[in-house]
């Protein structure tokens, strides 16, 4: 670990959040300079990249609050305290799309905001699903399910109707995964 | 845009930040159930893939306060006050890597976490580099310049060297717009 120009002098939680809290830390730099740091402290979450026996990926439309719009996304949901992203991956996947899956493997994770925010999401793959009912959230009202092919999403990407982070790194891990 | 099932009943910022303000929104839905909506605002940024002549891309190591560790990323930086998301990385590209360019293309736009923030970054790709002094923040010490290939990139992304979403979402970016 290379060496740091500033120490921390004082860390508070301003505000306990539903889905994460804000913690400021002010800092002082070797120079003398004070700053401060904010941070969205994150549980973390698992995101599913569901592929049928198609190859069709299940996708999700959701309607997402910060940005007053639906948006297409693979399964995902918030770590619950302590939880193991693979549970949490296995759940998300049925409360979402009403799929299951007992083939599961994990793709990789990923900083989503590093700049502010330390949310890690792990991202895994789920075969041979097997179909049942979903079981959403009051919050995840109006939530469909859309499949596409592997080509139909990129084209998506490249249009800009695919536009969230995690789902595009879900399809470069997928994309990595069958390169082997 | 499909009906919702709940009304904003009061909004409230109550925290202006450096990097993010943070507005919490009571709802409530038509059930009558109540809940809040907890939304980093953010500005949004510009994200930089430079590729070098010999088609090296340009990557930079550098401190995360809320991972407290380095993160080999693409250059990027938070916009200003109304700044042009090009503006912004021109800006960055030269603050963080010294390099300068005056063929930079949009890639696209991702949302980096929908659920939380509604920080939107767009991905640029940077061509013909000319090679100049960087001009980084105190905040931005110990950073340094990785130069990688795109089959080299590929593989820390899988190996987990590369974590951060923007980066992978870049390259995602940069090899299908190398498939046209």
């Amino acid at each position: 670990m290379k060496k740091l120009n500033f120490k921390v002098l004082k860390t508070d939680i301003i505000h306990k959040g539903r889905v994460f809290d804000l913690k400021i830390d002010e800092i002082i730099y070797d120079s003398g300079n004070k700053g401060f740091r904010e941070t969205a402290v994150h549980p973390g979450g698992a995101v599913v990249l569901p592929v049928k026996e198609n190859g069709d990926i299940i996708f999700v439309n959701q309607f997402r609050f910060p940005h007053d719009q639906f948006v297409l996304e693979l399964p995902a949901g918030k770590l619950d305290f302590n939880e193991d992203p693979f549970i949490c991956a296995k759940r998300e996947l049925t409360e979402e799309t009403g799929y299951s899956s007992e083939k599961i493997t994990k793709l990789g994770a990923i900083f989503t905001t590093p700049g502010f925010s330390n949310e890690i999401l792990h991202i895994y793959l789920a075969k041979e699903l097997i179909e049942g009912k979903h079981n959403r959230e009051e919050g995840e009202f109006g939530m469909e399910i859309v499949s596409l092919s592997l080509k139909e999403a990129e084209e998506k990407i490249k249009s800009g109707e695919i536009v969230d982070a995690k789902t595009i790194c879900g399809i470069l891990y997928y994309k990595l995964s069958l390169d082997n």
